[in-house]
Formats: structure tokens, C-alpha cells, sequence
């Protein structure tokens, strides 16, 4: 089976190592928006044409399967990437919801969601979550975090001062990740919020979503990944030989 | 007389602000590409193909000058932009040089000169400032200053840290700011360098260069402001009622 994996830039790459880990698809193709990234501040109607322009893009490689590993392309562009494609078309939110069902089962737990303004200002984590019968939960837009990841701050005290400007003293149960930059600093979350905290990660969401909801037969050998970027297509290589080692 | 200004997002309306105190123009037109900000961290190829496809949206209102307050665009893009318009084509950089030179005599200055990766790379100030005889140079990109501008984060904290950062004990003569955000935080920075840190700024830069390179007769109305943005016209003008005071 061939994925099309689709990111506004090379933050994907951290969902792409969980699907590589389990090597669920015999070929990966990744396309990074690095011309048009961020997509977090932008409005809705941008993310879904920028999001219909990958959808075009990725229709030249026949893919089995669309995931949208992006959170703010999740929350904004299902929809229509749905009503114009042939194959299934799969965001991160709903796994992110599911995964966190099942390792949290008290429904008054606190659950703080941090991601950008645009997965944030949708709503759309808020009303699984609620659904599910959830109903202590703090959504928090923290976009400050994914220029200090681009800049590889992972740890230290511009990123501590960040935390504390948006988190002040909230010590929630569970953290949703709602954005792929920030499985890179889980180890300041960690340290910030306590070891017992759990941060739910995109990537491993979704790799147990689809084993669950897909008839997946592991690929036989390693997957291939293909890597494309509207940009700087170097800059996208570099990190992956640097994230995933390959 | 009719500028074209033009800007990858919101920040060039610092510019717009000095060219409107002092009523150079009868109107101005403004462009933001709000939808695929930031540039500062993208290729110059990028960059040169978004500014002329800003020139093609700016020759719809028959200009007589364009001015990029964009930096990044200043350092990458003006050789093209010139190439393809039939008017003179005005960046920021020039006229900074220019502005620091008149206010600081001494050659053995040190310059520090901060701004976007983009502006920095291009190597375009640093040059300038050597052929007119500054040998004290430091150049440094500081691109965390752009999203805590756009959170309008002007002091405190995670701007101290940031500051700490990228300068630690480095006590400049003047410094370039090198960005259209980093007018917003001129108090940050003087009270980090020191009040007698000289602070160039590239709005008033672009009116002093302008009054002196153009024959301008000042416009007998008051300036008219065009706002127009690739996304998000709203959030623009919300911005430039605040900044602009209309």
C-alpha cells in the first residue's frame, strides 16, 4: 500500500517516523508546504486551498491512503480534501481523541490541548473530547512554540518562559500535542507539568487508529519513504536523515 | 503621486506609518501577503517569485514608485523587481545604510545588524556598510523576534530570554533593525543595549532617502491608505487602525 503523507512543512516528519516504526505501508510519499509554512496563523479558506493544491499534487501517485499529519490542515480541510479525492482521507485529531480514551478513562481528568491558532479556534478537539463525555478541558493556542522548535530550542530558559507565559501554574492530567513540532519538546513538557502527566503524540495516535480501523497487512519490506517540498527540498532531506536516520 | 508598498505581511505598516507622518504621497497602496508569511525564513527563489507576483497585482494601480519595506524581499528580490517594472523600485536596505552613516561617524563603530535568516544570508547590509568603511560588524539573524511581535509580546520574560539569547553581553554602537517588526520593540532593546545604543529604524530611514533621491513635492491632501492582504483583510486593517490611529 502507498500513503500520501501530507504537512505544511517538515514537522510531518515526526508522524512519519511512527509510521515508518511499524512499517504499516510499503511506501511512504511526504509532501512538505516549506513555500507557504506556517499554516497555523493562517485562515481557514488558505488551509483548504493549500490543502485541495497538495490533494493534486499527491493524485499523481496513485495513493492508497491520504494522511494529513498537519493539525491545522486536520481540523480545517477534511471536508473538502474528502469530497475531492478517491481514496480515504485521514487528519490526526480523531486518533489523538482515541488514543487518549483509552489510556485515560476517568472523564474528570483535566485535559489541556495546545496547538496553533487555527487547530485551536476549530474547535474541533474541544467537541470530540466533549462527545466522549469529557468536559474539564483547557484548549490553549501556543504558537510560540514552532518557531523555537524550527530553531531547535528544545530545552532551556526562552522556552521555560514560554511555558510558563501560557501554562502559568496548570498542572493538567493529560496533554494533547495538537501540532506535529511539538513531539520535539515533550521532555520540557514533561519536566514542566511532571513525569505523571500524559502527552498524547500525533504520530503514535495514528498508527494505532489505523491498525484499528484499516485492514493493514505490515509491508514485507521497509518502507520507502519519497520526500517532496514546495521548497528547499534539502532542508526537508537534512532533517529526516536527522529525525528519522535515513 | 502613487507608491506601492509592499510587505510580506502586517510589519510593513511601520514603514507606511512614517510615510503617512510625513505625507509624501498623495496615495498609497499597500499589499501584505498575509497568506504566505513569513518570507524571512524561505529561499530566495521563493521570495523573488511572491514578489513578482506582488509587482503583477501592483501594476494594476499604475504606481510611480514601489517600496519594499519587506527586508527579506529588499535583500533578494529588488535586481527582478526592476527588471520587470516600468517605475523605480526603493528597498529598505540602502536607505538604512544611509540613515546610520549621517547619525554615526565613526568607522570603528560596532554595527550590529539584526533580521530575518533571509536578510541576514543575503550578506546585503553587511556589504554596504563595509564598502562605506564600517569594519565592526556583527550580523545576526534573530528570527524569534517576528512571532513574538506577531503575539504581541513587546516586553517581558520570554523577550528578555530571547534577547539573552541571540546578543548575551554584546554592547553594540548601533544597532539595524533589520526586520519591520522589530520597530515594536525598540524599548525592549534599548533598555537591553542601553539608551545611548543608536537605533535605526526602517521607516524613517525610507523618508529621509526618499526626500532625497525623489524629486517629491509633498501631497496637498493627506494620504490616502489602500490596504489590500492575500488573506485575512480584516486582521489588517484592525492592525492598522491600531498602529495608524485610522
Amino acid at each position: 500500500m502507498r500513503a500520501a503523507l501530507f504537512d505544511s512543512g517538515v514537522g510531518g516528519l515526526t508522524v512519519a517516523k511512527s509510521l515508518l516504526e511499524h512499517n504499516l505501508f510499503d511506501e511512504i510519499v511526504y509532501f512538505g508546504d516549506t513555500a507557504r509554512v506556517p499554516y497555523g496563523p493562517k485562515d481557514k479558506n488558505t488551509i483548504i486551498r493549500y490543502s485541495l493544491e497538495a490533494l493534486e499534487f499527491f493524485k499523481n501517485f496513485d495513493p492508497d491512503i491520504l494522511i494529513t499529519a498537519c493539525n491545522s490542515v486536520s481540523a480545517h480541510a477534511l471536508p473538502e480534501l474528502r469530497k475531492n479525492a478517491s481514496f480515504p482521507v485521514v487528519g490526526v485529531i480523531e486518533p489523538g481523541v482515541v488514543a487518549l480514551e483509552k489510556k485515560l478513562q476517568d472523564k474528570d481528568a483535566h485535559i489541556l490541548i495546545i496547538g496553533t491558532r487555527a487547530t485551536i479556534s476549530s474547535h474541533k478537539y474541544q467537541t470530540l473530547l466533549k462527545k466522549r463525555g469529557f468536559h474539564n478541558i483547557t484548549a490553549k493556542a501556543t504558537p510560540l512554540f514552532v518557531p523555537l522548535v524550527e530553531e531547535e530550542i528544545f530545552e532551556g530558559e526562552i522556552l521555560e518562559a514560554a511555558m510558563r507565559h501560557y501554562f502559568g501554574d496548570m498542572r493538567p492530567d493529560a496533554v494533547i500535542l495538537g501540532c506535529t513540532h511539538f513531539p520535539l519538546i515533550t521532555e520540557a513538557l514533561k519536566s514542566y507539568f511532571g513525569q505523571k502527566t500524559l502527552l498524547i503524540h500525533s504520530g503514535e495516535a495514528i498508527v494505532e487508529y489505523l491498525q484499528e480501523q484499516f485492514p493493514l497487512t505490515p509491508a514485507k519490506n521497509s518502507t520507502t519513504l519519497k520526500l517532496f517540498a514546495s521548497e528547499n527540498p534539502e532542508k526537508l532531506k537534512k532533517i529526516a536523515q536527522s529525525w528519522l536516520g535515513r
